[in-house]
């Protein structure tokens, strides 16, 4: 059985990655949670215990250990169906898209920090912010008209959607705009079960991170928390 | 044919990855060099007519457009044998560490950019930087010593390597401390036939780009530049 090791749901970008692809893609894992500590040193020296590189998400399989989630989608794409398209022009761009999340949106990843719970609207749209906004709307666009939706690499749900996941929570959180085919994209992402079931327990989560919680105040006006209803 | 679009050799790391990999494996390829400009707008615009980031590299493969380094390996992997270690252990291994560089070593990146003719020493190394380094040489080790050598995913040179060659030519302009089987790995790296050409090549570049340069002086002492001799 595979073993995923994931940090807080509520936070961890990274985690939700691997996670919401095995789920909707029905592989059977056992996942082990190990929550951001605010003790740096702490953490890292826990982390170090499974992870190489002291980060997460981590898959293990037997002796093998995967520490990246764009690697773990190639490790998995080896042994299982459906991971990326059948298509090949569709999974090359695919791919393409997944490394340019991998690598890049710098600045919706600093100004616009998962955060499942809560609601925000950024204080002021930075114009590096806007471009990458743009970028997301652009992208989502070009995938489901070339491929056909209602996914971004065509029919079914791939490593592509999984590794723009916590794009979708972070435009819920922050009320980020999305134009045409990519708003109906959104939604039917946060309506998968998979997506479903991990806001659900990221709202239930009671390890709270407080350096996690104040970088939404940062550069933002926290508008509701979903925790206290 | 495939085209692979690149910026200049001097100081384009990223670009550097897939060439390698394209020359050390013997795919035939075209190149198309587009060198940065001082104007950022007018260079997005140049580069837009190419690649869907504004960015390089891009492969061209017919109608299909592959826009970074590493969903280009990938997408090199599904036509050619050698992309990618045969082992499976050490294919996941390679996998993880290619995508840690891709996503990681910031400050690496940061305070000792690419730039393959200048000689130099950081003026401070931060602890940050110095974790970065203290990685470098674990990974390489590590791979070294796992797969057998002499490349870091066994005994030929694969993606892996590709995605590491730009820091072999950080190692060389900022003298950084490299252990035991990593220290030779470097050398071997640089005595490839690709890297010797990649190399000249950037020496007798005539494109300039002062922003590139004046990078190297923010965080190091300059002590020769071989473009001068
Ligand atoms: N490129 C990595 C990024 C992993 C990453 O940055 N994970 C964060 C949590 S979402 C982490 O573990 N941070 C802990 C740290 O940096 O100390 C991946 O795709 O898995
Ligand atoms: N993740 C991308 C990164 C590409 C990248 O950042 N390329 C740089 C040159 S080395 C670039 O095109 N910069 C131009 C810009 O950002 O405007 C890849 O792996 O290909």
């Amino acid at each position: 059985m595979y073993i995923l090791h994931i940090a807080n749901k509520n936070y961890s970008s990274w985690s939700l990655r691997p996670w919401i692809l095995l789920r909707q893609l029905d592989i059977a894992f056992d996942e082990e949670m190990h929550p951001f500590q605010a003790d740096i040193q702490a953490q890292r020296e826990q982390f170090l215990a499974f992870s190489p590189s002291a980060k997460v998400p981590v898959l293990q399989d037997g002796q093998t250990v995967v520490w990246d989630s764009l690697a773990i989608a190639e490790y998995l794409a080896e042994a299982h169906a459906g991971v990326w398209p059948d298509d090949r022009a569709a999974r090359a761009w695919a791919r393409a898209a997944s490394c340019e999340m991998h690598s890049g949106f710098a600045h919706l990843r600093e100004r616009c920090t998962m955060n499942c719970a809560v609601r925000a609207r950024p204080k002021t749209v930075t114009a590096p912010l806007q471009a990458d906004i743009e970028r997301i709307n652009t992208l989502f666009n070009e995938g489901l008209s070339r491929f056909g939706g209602p996914f971004l690499g065509g029919a079914t749900f791939t490593a592509v959607d999984a590794m723009f996941a916590p794009v979708i929570f972070r435009i819920q959180t922050y009320g980020l705009p999305m134009q045409g085919a990519a708003a109906d994209y959104v939604a039917r992402m946060l309506a998968l079960s998979g997506m479903q079931q991990w806001y659900a327990q990221a709202l239930q989560e009671r390890e709270i991170d407080e350096a996690h919680e104040q970088d939404v105040g940062r550069y933002s006006d926290i508008i509701a928390d979903e925790r206290q209803k």
